[in-house]
């Protein structure tokens, strides 16, 4: 069982959060919220999706974590101008841990500058940053870096991205 | 007088749509919003702001307007989607007209691929996107290129952005 740290705040993409949660806690993993404020009720874009954040970035330690999931939305770019989130995002991908990335989540990892040289994909406007980056753009539903890095698009590849994530973790 | 189109579309920065549009007005120019289609009422961030798009941007030539704004918010983010922004925003890059960039607008800037070499600011968090594309990024409230991109960081920044970009026009 993986302790999986996801990192959000208001406006993630609803269903890049609820969906991979539940396919993750389906395989037995437990999910938790880290974001700017412990205690802060979080609500997604679509206002379908309200999160109780359970951890403030400053007071936990990715060394706890076994994984990152970075959901989309405009959650990562909220978050990308927080170096304390830098931080914990860079811990993940300097010991090659799984970080799970959809849509417009390589905004957060484009400014933790770790997709040098690394495959990965985002929603399509997101691109231009991540080749900017040195990432290696790859246009498909789901992109496994070696790394332990996966991503996605959209949330219409969430199937295959939840598949690929559960599947990361039961290794 | 001078024709000023703005590219907006929802969830842009309220204030850094309406209050360069009262100032270029009070100067005595024309302020024309183009969006994804003409007649859509699209909505700031904030929720403060309401504004009827009135011009889609397949009927719009950029060299009806002798100039560029771009608010902020997530609005660059949804238009740097759709090529024919991009080769909207383009045509006054390389025609070295006006354009007036704030916050988030450099997204659009990045995604057109039209900062290379020049002199500008963003919003924090945007910054390592700006220079990843070549931008000469400077931390100051107003920055003026030669080529006549004028930006500014954040709404605090409204005030000095305001008197740029109407003297801009007064030459």
């Amino acid at each position: 069982m993986a302790k999986v740290a996801t990192v959000i705040t208001n406006w993630f993409e609803d269903v890049e959060f609820t969906s991979p949660k539940e396919a993750l806690e389906a395989a037995g993993h437990e999910v938790i919220t880290i974001g700017l404020k412990a205690g802060e009720e979080v609500v997604g874009k679509r206002g379908e999706a309200k999160v109780t954040v359970e951890h403030s970035i400053e007071d936990v330690k990715p060394e706890d974590y076994d994984a990152l999931l970075i959901p989309g939305g405009y959650s990562p770019d909220k978050l990308r101008a927080n170096d304390d989130i830098l931080e914990f995002v860079r811990y993940f991908a300097q010991k090659e841990q799984p970080i799970f990335s959809i849509c417009h989540a390589p905004q957060l990892l484009v400014n933790a500058d770790v997709i040098r040289g690394k495959d990965l994909t985002s929603v399509k406007q997101v691109r231009v940053d991540v080749e900017n980056a040195g990432g290696n753009f790859i246009d498909q539903a789901v992109v496994i870096d070696p790394s332990g890095l996966i991503s996605s698009r959209t949330p219409d590849d969430i199937p295959q991205f939840n598949e690929a994530i559960v599947n990361a973790l039961a290794k």
